[in-house]
């Protein structure tokens, strides 16, 4: 049997091209001898399509498409994602399923049973668990059939929650000859390596190779990297699909096939999920150009690399908008940085927009000192400037608040937070740092100016600043972001474990709380991490504890 | 027998506090000759804690408070809301429960059986249902102890769920002699008398008499109404909690109790709801002072009032800032609105800045007309010094848009859009006018100009603008709104149940959808209806639906 592994990007809601993209699959399988085309979970209305789910009329499209793809499905097989009806008792309307289908005929559906409610995933706002397994008998194969987190239970990788019942030990006494997987997994620092742990638990349970057919593409803050995967029954990894690509990878479950390694460049895979994920957002959205403020510092450094790389450099504006408190050096970089990247570069001065403001405000700030208001009406004026280039000339203005600061809320609400995505706003700065030495390590030349990378990361809104006159090193600030942010650790444990003074972590856990207003009006912000600040956290704004 | 059904404000973490006042309310509960206090859901946490309930330290907290609660209860029985681990089986790790406590001895523990997962309440993300009932023998009487939604589903009134269970009539076969209800059900327009009715319910099916104790004060932007209820086992109300505020009603199931008339005044209580709102959003946050722009129209006009109400007018700061093209009119009614509310004003004329940045913007905007990026910009120099007071003098900046505009995106991202909370975002324009006039009409005086309720709504961001230029008709969209967010209609249900043409049905749709990505960034709102767009409702933006 020859299973084509349809890595596919889906766009969520478009149900129409997304069945247009599965009869094309179908129709390349049977152009090239394959008895089976996989897609991935919820294929034909995009992963995660949220409360679009309440419209009926959205329901009832996905089943009129089922049956034009059903009717396409002559002398192939076909196991599709999507969203059904749930007729039966049980307290949602909705089932995550995957459709079944054999030569023109629909044979059944295959529910997910296990419900991700957490972080990103809200299943059980929607669906209903699905509770029946079985094997599907296809051209002489006995197949199972289960669906994204139905097969990370039973390698013990699942986060939050502790499923009774586990679909894959279910299907052992069914013997399968092959599992097919369809998946819809995030793209995390370092994750794609667990897939195929995940996969090979399963193979070796069963006796039999696993595929799991993964989603591609991003869909809003969620990136998708591909990477689907073909163990055999001993779970050693056979075959891998592309990384942050569409592919057609065929699985010939009768051919012999060495296992392959798994090589894996972290920091490569991080830069290419960043810039698939600015990539999708514009390409879905009908944008094309981006634009950004560029300071002459390492954040904004970055994001134009990613944007450039991402949109093509003839697609992205960089603007330098000096006051008087940038140094001669940071615009400088900004133009070098401009010029190495081959990006549109613009540099609009704020002092008379500034001295207006203070002017106009003087009356009203009498017998107040200078404080940090006169540094947020510099950002603002800046937030002003790109939107008003944004609005006229149909830039998506992008913000480079990394996640250090987005933790912190070292930054200006409707002013550098003003944008329509926070490109590495999960990203530490810890690491905004490696991945500039390595973009430039990788292409053994300065595309990022080295200046840039070596002096102090400063603000530049008030005379001589830096950002350790108000933050600790941001090394320490990363730490107790992996301690409080993404493990939940006490403090005690932070301060053991990190050794950090615990009065140090405790201000540093407070400054994160008391951002949350401000992170509420932030950008959408590309998850990255195990715990992104953009999705998949919720934290009260208005809260006592600690 | 007597309860006390301390209807109480909790602050969301601050379990100290919270465990204060129900220590304060068993012992004013001890001083009146009174066997049982209860107390509403989550008591000791606040509702909702969302994912600080991931934190182990925060389960532990809760875990040392209750034993100091249990200590405290010589010679009296308390029902407690609270969390509790979940140490049998189950996929989450958590419990929604209540403590039953009598004489010093914790009696044990009511679970939460039905765990709403829709809207805004995520109780899946975090809890497991509970599976047992039964009666706690208190003083010689049998009592049933439910939880929230418990009590709901039995009276047909739960949304997009339908449970298999109903804790209710799992009671019947216990006989219970009260039935006790810890409740946090978040106000909406027009909701006080379905938890009567759903009261009436299970009294009539138990044959005994019911009690729901719910919280009441805003935690961020969910309100609590309180008017806690006790139904006589016929159904019949008897006693009804105070509406807005705590309350210490003393139940007492002896008494003969003449059933009570239940008089409720929408418009009134909505007023109530949005001035509880405001306080707790500021008192919570420790903000005393608010300032807003004052244009002159409807909309600032009622924040300014909701403002003046919860935080006294002294601490309301109205901002004129007039542009070239705000009328004369439009400036005399917004000191004419400042004066009548005795809030405090300032007039701060934004053509100078405008000119500057027209000025600095004309080399790149060469070629280019005229178009709504000129409009940003003087609501983004309003945002500006809106902020810029806030921060030099400890404002927060309040936002005026009502729900239609947010609907529509009828609005300036980073402009008019800045500020901590959104009051009347989720109240339709169509009823910003019912609220004006019956606020008029309640005073039997102008306390809102008149011109402002009389002349036709525009933004004035360019000459002679009105919103029937860019908008139809208000009754239109408010319609469209109710069919679409609140309800869910297709298209053509709406065109037909409202009487539009099919086309601007859907136009409106379209760009409800499309506005997604400035609600992203938008305030917090007040939730008052049924279906909010500050809280509650989730959609992509990345998506091509319609």
């Amino acid at each position: 049997m020859k299973i084509l592994v349809a890595q596919r990007n889906p766009v969520v809601g478009d149900i129409d091209r997304n069945t247009a993209k599965i009869l094309e699959s179908m129709d390349e399988a049977r152009t090239k001898g394959v008895d089976l085309v996989m897609f991935g979970e919820l294929m034909l209305c995009g992963y995660p399509p949220e409360d679009l789910l309440y419209h009926r009329t959205f329901i009832d499209s996905m089943e009129l498409h089922l049956e034009r793809i059903v009717k396409a499905s002559k002398g192939i097989a076909a196991i599709v994602g999507l969203i059904r009806r749930n007729i039966e008792a049980g307290e949602k309307h909705l089932l995550n399923s995957a459709a079944v289908i054999h030569d023109g005929q629909l044979l059944g559906f295959q529910d997910k049973w296990l419900l991700p409610t957490y972080d990103v995933f809200e299943e059980r706002r929607y669906f209903e668990p699905g509770t029946k397994t079985g094997i599907w008998e296809i051209g002489g194969k006995r197949i199972g059939v289960i669906i994204c987190e139905d097969i990370w239970q039973h390698a013990g990788y699942v986060g939050y929650t502790r499923y009774r019942r586990d679909p894959v030990q279910a299907l052992v006494e069914h013997k399968p000859d092959v599992l097919l997987n369809i998946s819809a997994s995030p793209y995390q620092f370092q994750k794609p390596d667990v897939r195929i742990n995940v996969c090979a638990k399963a193979a070796k349970t069963l006796r039999c190779p696993a595929i799991m057919c993964c989603q591609v593409g991003a869909n809003g803050q969620i990136i998708f990297d591909g990477y689907s995967v073909y163990v055999n029954k001993k779970g050693e990894l056979c075959q891998l699909g592309k990384g942050f690509a569409e592919d057609a990878m065929i699985v010939d479950l009768e051919a012999e096939i060495c296992p392959v390694p798994f090589a894996y460049d972290s920091l490569l895979n991080l830069l290419s999920a960043l810039e698939l994920g600015v990539k999708d957002y514009f390409l879905k959205l009908g944008f094309r150009k981006a634009c950004l403020g560029l300071s002459g510092g390492i954040d904004s450094a970055l994001v134009a690399y990613i944007a450039a790389k991402a949109l093509g450099p003839k697609n992205v504006l960089g603007v330098s908008m000096p006051s008087c408190f940038t140094t001669n050096q940071s615009q400088k970089d900004a133009l070098e940085l401009a010029k190495s990247l081959g990006i549109e570069f613009l540099e609009i001065p704020i002092k008379e927009p500034f001295t207006t403001f203070l002017h106009l405000l003087e009356p009203h700030f009498k017998g107040k000192e200078c404080d940090s208001t006169e540094e947020n009406v510099q950002a603002r004026i800046r937030g002003i400037l790109l939107m008003a280039l944004s609005n006229k000339h149909g830039y998506m203005v992008l913000t480079a608040g990394n996640k250090s600061e987005v933790a912190l809320g070292y930054s200006t609400l409707y002013g550098d937070m003003c944008g329509g995505l926070g490109v590495i706003g999960d990203v530490t700065k810890t690491r905004v740092y490696d991945l500039c030495r390595y973009i430039n390590e990788r292409a053994k030349k300065e595309i990022i100016p080295d200046t840039i990378l070596t002096k102090p990361p400063s603000a530049e809104l008030r005379a001589d600043q830096i950002d350790l006159d108000s933050l600790p090193d941001y090394g320490i600030i990363d730490n107790v972001l992996e301690g409080y942010v993404e493990n939940y650790l006490s403090i005690d444990e932070i301060a053991e474990k990190y050794r950090i003074p615990r009065e140090l972590v405790l201000g540093l856990i407070r400054k994160i709380h008391a951002a949350e207003y401000k992170r509420r009006q932030g950008p959408p912000i590309l998850k990255v991490s195990k715990k992104s600040f953009g999705v998949g956290r919720r934290y009260p704004i208005v809260q006592k504890w600690l």
